[in-house]
């Protein structure tokens, strides 16, 4: 197995690894840990981040237990970013703002940390100081070369 | 109306404001502007971002104008999210990631540039140098105000 597969195949295959009883997020869907609930249907929980970028920040999750948003099965994908926008929407009304950024985190390396997979809905508002990413260019042929390995890849997806 | 509606209302009308004539994402899914495509089906669209955080940031586009996230129709955000989960891999396995960030960026206050949604799949390293939002916890009964804010809106939404 080549280092490029290394990250996919843990993801993959470490899902059973984590059982309900040791998940934070799973202990919360079930009601054993408090949480401060904005939705909740059969499927999914929307509550709010302990620690917002700013107030009325809140997460949704899948109450099935998956690692991370790779592991979600289309279904479940589906269910969390419908109900998203929804929720987004109630967000934007009830606290004022004025930008939302929506997002998920998969593996530590990208800030996860809870591996329960969970989108984040985070209310944002003019000079609120929180930075975004600082893209930077492309190399001469860097993208040419970045584009191919992508593409080979996702073929062998289809 | 009142100020907690203005951006909602705003960006719920404002659709029809700009044409395809007028926006740089209508022009790529068009082919009218050229991009290093990675994935394109009748309804999305996944071209390279030129500014990426880190070689092989993506963006995954519905081919249909719509402003952000908020005003796409449910069966667009099926699509667009289901589809970044098999791009999302690819890249993990092209680029050799640790991690990604997925995520929209809704209005200018949030970081939205191209007014036509679009979803960024950013593969991440160790120590790539790109923070993630700083949070902090809520002030003694600001969470309660909040979310009760937050709810209300959302049942008058059901």
């Amino acid at each position: 197995m080549g280092k490029t597969n290394k990250i996919l195949d843990e993801t993959l295959h470490n899902t059973d690894d984590m059982h309900e009883d040791d998940c934070l997020f799973c202990k919360i869907a079930q009601g054993k840990l408090p949480s401060k609930k904005i939705y909740e249907d059969e499927d999914v929980l929307a509550f709010m981040d302990i620690r917002p970028v700013n107030p009325g920040h809140t997460l949704i999750i899948p109450k099935q237990h998956h690692r991370s948003f790779l592991e979600m099965p289309k279904h479940s994908i589906e269910k969390i970013f419908t109900t998203a926008q929804d929720i987004t929407k109630a967000i934007i009304e009830g606290v004022g703002a004025e930008g939302v950024n929506i997002g998920m985190n998969i593996e530590k390396a990208a800030g996860q940390v809870v591996f329960h997979a969970h989108l984040h809905i985070m209310p944002r508002f003019s000079n609120d100081g929180h930075r975004l990413w600082d893209g930077k260019p492309y190399q001469d042929g860097q993208a040419e070369e970045i584009h191919k390995r992508i593409t080979d890849k996702l073929k062998k997806k289809q």
